[in-house]
């Protein structure tokens, strides 16, 4: 029996070994399982919904084939994402084009490529869709985001506080917006989207947006502006620490479905079809990343580091948000509990690159396989190639097999767009 | 006369309409004149000096090619940087190879290509050098990095405070560790380094940091240990905003270079030879990015919000450290006072990605092209594709020349590591 780390069935030192460090590891089973508890969970409730995977989480040609495999939807955010959409063959009119500020070639390719839905986030954007329409001769079927006035942060939100968001129409605009008679004829206006924020364990927040967005549906039919879907986004919570709570997805979709029901007989609206866009709650246990560690450092009476071949760049979210994650010796998963201390785990870049600031490790040393786990989320996506180094390669588990979705780059990908310029010559 | 934005002699509008947006754009005599003050304020003080530029904060062949011909030397911290250096012809005894975690690839890949110089990080590194030196029959010259116990954070410093780093060897153990006998011998150990900090406006900290650093070569020189050169790392200050602080390297090493001849009297010492490895310093104020303005929205009693085609994803720097950037809209230079409006920048990626929070602006508007200045160290070398947003392109100025040194990214570009498993073939 192996006393190595088992991830998904797979021995993650054979992973190490054959594909080499750092490496990104991708649990298709994993994905399934967490798309399967969101669907099962909807199913239950009965209702017209549709889940779109929010691919800014981590998206290539692969995921774009698991996601419709799945059967959901997928969000995209930019033409980059969308081009790997087509290029994956992902059928067009399961797509949904998000984000703040989207060029004329963005809108003009997704028009082209008849994306099933697009969300307007301003004004400005509602006509510059609208003339671009005219233009092309198409009636794209649209959403309008909606800055609701709401924010969740972990357990805390406020109704009123987050008016200041650089998405969305600010709420009190809407109705005057989308009620002027014959400015947007190009559009096929049909939805509304909201999204609250990131990690959220507890439902009342979506709950509280529900009921805003179910009322202003209530006032756009007043203006004769009839809205058949109602999105309210992803912030799902994943756990990353031990002891982390889990977004009780049943438990949310039962109550949200419930309150649609009555919000809608109070409103006199008809029941919207749900839409949400999980993104982090289907890919961000699916992943973890294993390193090799190198250089263990005892400051004495201070502290002992132990350096890994990768960090910021392959993983910016320490950096960026003081995330924290949790990490195993892949090849000590027998030692005692004795044999562990508490050490920081810093990567290899040059600045302080802290990836773990305290983790408790047995015996840390030089070769030791580090796995740090649920990177599966806005890691291999936000990636860089600080310090010029080569962004790792991502492998995909499913079931006995493991592939590489994405190669690892080499050092001559890093200068491959490197120019001399004639005076140099 | 055009009323555009004019950056080191080119009209910005010119070079946005050329080669798209986003685009960085660096003037090569801007990088220069920043050169050339390091070497004459150092040729001034007639003692013998090195200058590494420290390629973390920018760096690709046309770089390399710069930096060569302006008779710098260059650190370069992984094999990706050292593999860029070698593709542009740099003179490889000029190379200075850091690095807390380096791997026995890059180590070999170092001798292999004769670097210059090579500094250890710690005890550990120092015998994996020995080690593989002796494998291959090299005798590598060998900077000894010392944790000083000496933090300079903007105008604070302290002098034990900072003995907690994952950088360098423990002040307290370099004695110990370098005067044991024969255990190095296929090291040719002639120097030590330190580095306390960045962005740094006041030469004190770099002082105190010299005396401890004098103090250990003589303790060494007590065991017999020889140590000949002095690397003291980087860190000058740049200004980023109108009414920022510079740096003054005249007084800094006029200073540093009577004090070390005091120094070097009172602890009986070889004068050493002098390093500093400014990145920042020689880049920073070289570079500007040019963005177009897109959406233009106005949270009613709140804020302006202006989008841009860029961000976080070309410029982390914000989201990172908080840093601060001073911009201007290109082609409104001629704007009075009176147009100006507090607005706040926001990049295109779906998160808050606020690039600058606060700035005044005239009239911004989509279609207009605005310039973030002093934007040449640490945005394309910490650029992600974040959002699967391609790369901009790196533009060179040079007297009225301009011409890429680096290509934009394209959507197949992004694709082009994308791998389908056989499962979904």
């Amino acid at each position: 029996m192996s006393s190595n780390f088992i991830f998904s069935k797979h021995d993650t030192i054979e992973l190490a070994n054959k594909y080499g460090t750092p490496l990104y590891v991708i649990s298709e089973d994993i994905i399934k399982e967490n798309a399967e508890r969101l669907l099962s969970a909807f199913k239950k409730c009965k209702v017209d919904f549709e889940i779109n995977y929010a691919g800014k989480a981590f998206l290539n040609i692969a995921m774009c084939r698991i996601i419709d495999k799945l059967g959901l939807s997928l969000d995209v955010v930019s033409g980059g994402e969308l081009y790997t959409a087509k290029k994956s063959g992902f059928p067009m009119g399961r797509i949904c084009f998000h984000g703040s500020n989207k060029s004329i070639e963005e809108i003009k390719m997704a028009f082209e490529f008849k994306v099933g839905k697009i969300v307007a986030d301003s004004e400005y954007e509602l006509g510059l869709l609208n003339r671009i329409a005219e233009e092309m001769g198409v009636t794209p079927k649209v959403m309008v985001r909606v800055s609701p006035g709401i924010e969740a942060h972990t357990h805390e939100y406020v109704q009123t506080g987050r008016v200041d968001s650089k998405f969305g129409i600010p709420l009190k605009l809407v109705v005057k917006i989308l009620s002027q008679k014959g400015i947007y004829k190009n559009l096929n206006i049909c939805g509304l989207h909201c999204h609250i924020g990131s990690q959220i364990f507890d439902e009342k927040p979506f709950i509280i947006a529900a009921d805003t967005m179910l009322k202003l549906i209530r006032d756009l039919k007043t203006e004769g502006v009839g809205i058949t879907e109602l999105n309210l986004g992803g912030g799902f919570g994943i756990p990353y620490l031990k002891d982390d709570s889990v977004f009780e997805i049943d438990v949310y979709l039962k109550k949200l479905v419930k309150f649609t029901g009555d919000k809608c007989k109070e409103y006199g609206i008809d029941f919207p079809k749900l839409l949400i866009e999980p993104g982090r709650y289907i890919i961000g246990t699916a992943g973890i990343t294993l390193y090799e560690i190198g250089t263990v450092k005892e400051v004495p009476h201070t502290r002992k580091y132990v350096s890994i071949d990768g960090g910021m760049a392959d993983n910016p979210r320490p950096a960026l948000y003081d995330a924290l994650h949790h990490a195993v010796i892949a090849n000590k998963m027998d030692s005692s509990f004795d044999d562990e201390e508490l050490v920081t785990v810093s990567g290899r870049c040059c600045e302080t690159d802290t990836l773990i600031s305290d983790v408790l490790l047995p015996n840390p040393a030089a070769g030791d396989i580090l796995a740090v786990l649920n990177t599966g989320a806005y890691n291999y996506s936000m990636s860089s190639n600080y310090n010029r180094l080569p962004k790792p390669a991502v492998v995909l588990l499913n079931g006995k097999h493991d592939e590489i979705i994405v190669e690892r780059e080499t050092y001559e990908d890093i200068v491959s767009k490197d120019r001399i310029p004639s005076w140099y010559r």
